[in-house]
């Protein structure tokens, strides 16, 4: 670690890995996590603020701005994946109401006011559908001149989740992903196919579990919920740190291989709405005919990553070794 | 008039028309123009903010705030309607630049503020795209609260300006116009059915050009200005009030017809993209499984206009009676 | 009536008013009716095979060449309008069992075979989905070469009947309704907005019914049965001609007011799907931007009846004067 | 080999590697290639009949009944690849013209013919845009009780080669893949994962450019003018066989590795229209809501192909080993 910290923000939908994303960001020495904003997705957004906040006091870190953002996307139906991580966003763990409330602003407003405030342009985090993220980018487009980049938790650019080929956080609110992968704003896309690699092995999520520290605890308990992958060992299945990685691609970039590529949302109904649509050809083709008269955004879009590395990163920032 | 005036807030991208309805507006006796915003759409936001301080210069208001708001749709590549307005906006009549400045807020900002303090539910007049109100009903739901209802200038029923089917408003951030439809809060539809129909007579526009009073005088110049309708006679053609109708219809409703009918926003790609679909069947059918998955909101269509009674109405205003 | 009778061919989903516009057809000395192929969509296409043969026999008429056609949709899956049309899509009139079988070939051969062999070019009837329309145009694409002019019953300017914005048969198969349009073949909308408006008296509904002669009696009896408009006598309700005016505008082309537009079918899913998007502006715009790549075609499109002239025309001929 | 050949019947847009398709197809013992119909796609559909007749005379091959079928898509506007496979779709290599002509028949109805007449179940093996087959599947649905299987050259799981997402022949003419993948009949999808990966190494193209034998030779030739994949060697690149491995799926079903998933085309305008959507999920999620309301068909995909097996067998076969 050379220099001063980065200063990040995330934006998230606590939710199971995003709480994992936020015991990795207040522990890690190279990110200055300034605010966290909070969106609809995981859970709805009140249960939201509350996870975000638990967590931070869990992690030690309570005096961080949390803010309540958007209750729904911009013109898709409001719409839970409740089913995935628990009636309470974060795996029913039964933990303990926080002690405060959010900031008296909400999140667009909180999110204008720290990114000009911050001495050194800010790197953005969001982990969850991009709502908040479109609503500033539409309302204070002024901010984009202190963000250094934003690594956003989302889209596929092989198979989907939602859908077929469609990623959660870009389906349930497409037009915001089409927002902000238009914005100018240099992005990185850390989406499934990194996303679902980096799993946290059985045995070092027992020790987490075992853990006297709070935060390490949680982070224990939280792996443990993740829903194993089809091809986990059933009896120490491990789990996946999810969001958390999007978190370490900030800290640590040389632990993912990013290519830059045209990248656009498909927005119409049908089979492919919500896809990140990744132009991968080595020969790009003369079909661009068939566009929706919007030019696609290039994006660093991560096609690889350094699991093992990663595992450590985030085992011994949230262990605090 | 009796009772108390009704508290309203204008958004509009003034433009000829627009300015039309806030010479109205600030001298209608039973109106109370609160704010007025600003919104990419007939030229570019800060063209708008000009236009609409000069505007209330003329008007002989200065005092009610304007702030400045989106700089392009939602989803919508950015676009203007220059090639109709003229180069400012505003028929290119060389107006003064204004003595002031716009509000230190932004329009969101501004409308939520004024929106929550005023002491009575605001009546909402948007005459442009609806980034603006879509941004805020997002960002800012708890407003719908202190909204009384919003008439807006938007959408068609029969026959489409901007393509054959779309108005150019609802067109140019159709993604907008449906969260406005979709929000819960009664509705009026001014649209082109009306609006075009409006029509100021040759001998009337004549004498408010050859007034003294500066408003009267900007009004007879921008109806002069207007382009004529294909079938009127170009000797002396008259000119159309437009977006004012929408606020005359807040000053008057027993001017317009209504019918409450479910109307939904055309998002897909391709010819039908912008139109506001109203379903004025006899006997709905059975074929809804097409639908986007949005149900359509229920709005009170404006379906004709005693155009005389808001010539009368109008005139009547500006020209101070 | 001066000069040689006109060939034509009626491609129908037999049904009520296709029945009416076959009855017409037969008896005018002024068609020359050489077949009539079937099309699912009132009802199966089996049932419409019956219920043609039924009709040109009680018509007396039993020698002309009928054709079983496409069972389904191009792409939309097959769907029927009983509820409108009866169970046998007749009105349940209980009506004899044809005493002959279809053409040993399928309707887009037989199609093919008549075109290609009428002496003189053929006018095309469609009065149903143009599934059958659109296969033969596909498939043997060189019968354009004798076609004269396609008059089809289908589309809508102002307002739709399956959803707020579609005609039935377009909706029904509204990729045949673009291939159609975009055929370069000269046709003639003849859309719900004049397809409504001719309604034959109550008085002479009940003259036919009491008539001794099979044809018009069985007139009299699907007239009858005819939905009555919501604002018709319910006493006496007179029965609308429906798909026989698209006859009526082949044997009088002078009955309707037609204007050379472009037109274009909305194919997108959403709301506006199976829509007829015609061009009616005083000044097409700009925004055409928007479009699916097709060039809309120029169709003649319908915009007024003579309504007392067709209804004349139709008893007339119906009733063998 | 064992057992009687299988009847096929190849539906193609000759082109260079329809030809190697050809070749291959009419000198496998186990396949009794019975007719060939040919569709517009690589070039205009006049040029694929030609080239299709002078392929099968140097296959030695020239009684193989061959019809003329589309010249262009259901509802896309025409076009072709003629930058990829040449001025005459075969490589400009100057082949001599064919002898005789098509049959007299248009593709369609030979399809029709020489399906039903077949003793056994055909299998169908479309490597062009679908066209043909699904003006075949509506027109004469009736074919399908004799078809065995369709194996098709077309689609992708993972990228696309006519945009990011799509590949050439489903694109062409998506509404006709649509109706092929909604058929109901046993389907094999040989698409892009495979198709590209069946390469012919330089030394066996050179030994076949310098055979004696026409067929062979005119195989070598057409394999060294196939565009070398990017990361071919410069100096030997060898070619690939492209649509004839659908040939040899068919003789050789074990040669590729398939999973029965559910395949979806999407319609709608935008940047995926024309992609074969594959649903490869481990779990398949609840968000099929947003579909067009067709359900998806269930189709052997083509996952993996065992590259050596099927090099051997189409030089042992070409060869005439």
């Amino acid at each position: 670690m050379t220099g001063r910290p980065i200063p990040v923000i995330i934006d998230c939908d606590t939710g199971v890995d995003d709480a994992l994303a936020l015991l990795f960001a207040v522990r890690h020495p190279g990110l200055d996590l300034r605010a966290v904003t909070c969106v609809a997705g995981n859970t709805g957004v009140d249960g939201v603020v509350r996870n975000t906040l638990t967590v931070l006091e869990q992690a030690g870190a309570p005096g961080i701005p949390v803010a309540r953002g958007a209750e729904r996307p911009l013109v898709e139906p409001p719409r839970s994946a409740r089913h995935v991580h628990g009636e309470d966003g974060m795996g029913d763990l039964g933990l303990p109401a926080p002690a405060r409330t959010p900031a008296d602003v909400d999140a667009v407003t909180l999110l204008r006011r720290e990114i000009l405030a911050s001495p050194r342009p800010v790197t953005l985090i969001p982990t969850a559908p991009l709502t908040n993220i479109a609503l500033l980018l539409r309302t204070h487009p002024e901010v984009t001149r202190n963000i250094a980049r934003i690594v956003f938790m989302g889209g596929a650019v092989a198979c989907g989740n939602a859908t077929p080929v469609a990623e959660f956080n870009v389906w349930h609110d497409p037009e915001a992903a089409a927002v902000l992968l238009t914005a100018g704003v240099p992005t990185t896309m850390y989406g499934l196919d990194v996303f679902t690699r980096v799993v946290v092995p059985g045995p070092d999520v027992r020790r987490l579990r075992a853990s006297t520290e709070p935060g390490a605890r949680l982070a224990g308990e939280l792996l443990a919920h993740r829903p194993a992958t089809p091809d986990a060992d059933p009896a120490d299945p491990g789990g996946g740190i999810g969001d958390a990685g999007a978190v370490c691609a900030v800290a640590d970039p040389a632990g993912i291989t990013t290519r830059l590529l045209p990248v656009e949302v498909s927005l119409a109904p049908g089979p492919a709405r919500g896809q990140t649509v990744v132009d991968r050809r080595p020969r790009p083709g003369e079909a661009e005919i068939h566009g929706e008269g919007r030019s696609p955004g290039l994006v660093d879009v991560a096609l690889d990553v350094d699991v093992e590395r990663y595992v450590k990163l985030w085992l011994a920032t949230v262990e605090g070794a």
